[in-house]
């Protein structure tokens, strides 16, 4: 997500500070986080779905620790430390998560084309409803919300009516769910602001939206929403300055 | 990819017709390609460098056969049928191998945090290298000529930091090689049309670009450059239809 504003927040809240408090020892497996971006979230989820044991690091983009740039010039965040390496991108970090802890819960599925289809389930919604989502947010004009919204609700669309139920694979919460579930838990920014309604979408999309926000290990990353406005203010605004805001100007893919 | 245009080539030539010919026998996985398509060329080197049998299917994008869009209604290459599934991105197909074939040459390395390593290079291939080509191609003014090139020249160099040589991740062919080289291949568009220099972006880049267009595989699929230059024409004037080309010019990410 990169480096949003210099006011921000410095740490997780509410059940989000509670399960920080937890990760606080030492790990081979060092995660820096910041608590209020979903590409995080998706990784966190994760983390917690699978048990896997971790240090939690908040890094403060406006000041961040030498170390930390160190090992990850770029900054960003999720990423880890692990055995001296540093990873980051939140997919990469799924993917690795399956390959290096392989006695947890799996998060894709044990058969390759079935592997597969979760991917390219997930890849379309990084290539059409997180990219909508971010377009839409800015949007100032009624005609450009509506025309904008319309393709949030394409897009979804688009994904329920792949849900087999209750989750997208079926019985088992699975790393499409975590893909997507930091946007659900979100998407009252554009409830409240931008015309955005999950039952507009469809029943599907509303049942498993209503659904899957409710998932502890998702309650447990969440922090307080009171601190999550100030942020979604500026994207409101149009004055954000997170790379992903700046690429959405620019006409350019979210790095 | 896509659709492109009507009066496209309709079939492979040189040694990648050959190759054709080679694998028309029916087998458990079917590849759907289209010969000039760069993202069907990364499938399809994957497939040669492994072993994988397969049987090759040219989809004709103005007369796609039923039974392919039944599987696969986007219609989009490459894309494969397997035991009744149909799989598409190409980047998922590469993981895919990987998953169904354990068999075969592994072209991820075994320890997980160095697969997330290889990731993270083709997710960067992706998001900068990549889209920055196919804004080239079309740009027609020379300052905006100038500036497009620098950003290509820029992913390459960061990308050309991380070759450890003679291949991307040592002396083993891996999925990185594969996920860069088609635009390897077809970078004398750039050379010839819009002032771009393998040894303008550094020498390391020069020797790799120059090593792993030489690869079998790479050869093997690669068709005579007589008709892809038909192709890059219209991308030369602007006038491409593929999908990727009207992403572009709508400053969206490419799909």
């Amino acid at each position: 997500m990169g480096i949003p504003e210099e006011n921000i927040y410095p740490h997780a809240t509410g059940a989000a500070e509670a399960l920080v408090a937890k990760h606080q020892e030492p790990q081979d497996l060092v995660f820096y986080a910041g608590w209020f971006c979903p590409y995080v979230q998706r990784a966190w989820v994760a983390l917690e779905e699978k048990g896997i044991p971790y240090q939690y690091k908040e890094v403060n983009p406006y000041k961040k620790e030498p170390h930390f740039l160190s090992i990850n010039p770029k900054g960003l965040v999720p990423a880890l430390e692990y055995r001296g390496k540093a990873l980051y991108e939140s997919l990469v970090l799924l993917e690795f998560f399956e390959d290096a802890f392989p006695g947890t819960k799996p998060l894709l599925p044990a058969d390759p084309a079935d592997r597969a289809l979760a991917r390219m389930a997930i890849d379309q919604l990084n290539k059409t409803f997180i990219p909508a989502f971010q377009r839409l947010l800015p949007a100032k004009e009624p005609e450009k919300q509506a025309a904008l919204r319309e393709e949030v609700y394409e897009a979804l669309r688009k994904f329920s009516k792949g849900i087999k139920g209750p989750y997208y694979l079926g019985e088992e919460f699975s790393a499409v769910d975590v893909a997507i579930v930091p946007w659900i838990v979100r998407d009252y920014v554009l409830a409240e602001h931008r015309g955005y309604n999950r039952a507009d979408v469809s029943p599907q999309w509303k049942a498993y939206a209503d659904l899957v926000e409710k998932r502890e290990s998702v309650l447990n990353t969440s922090s307080l929403r009171d601190h999550l406005v100030d942020i979604y203010d500026r994207y409101l605004r149009n004055e954000a300055m997170s790379q992903a805001a700046i690429a959405i100007r620019a006409g350019r893919a979210i790095p």
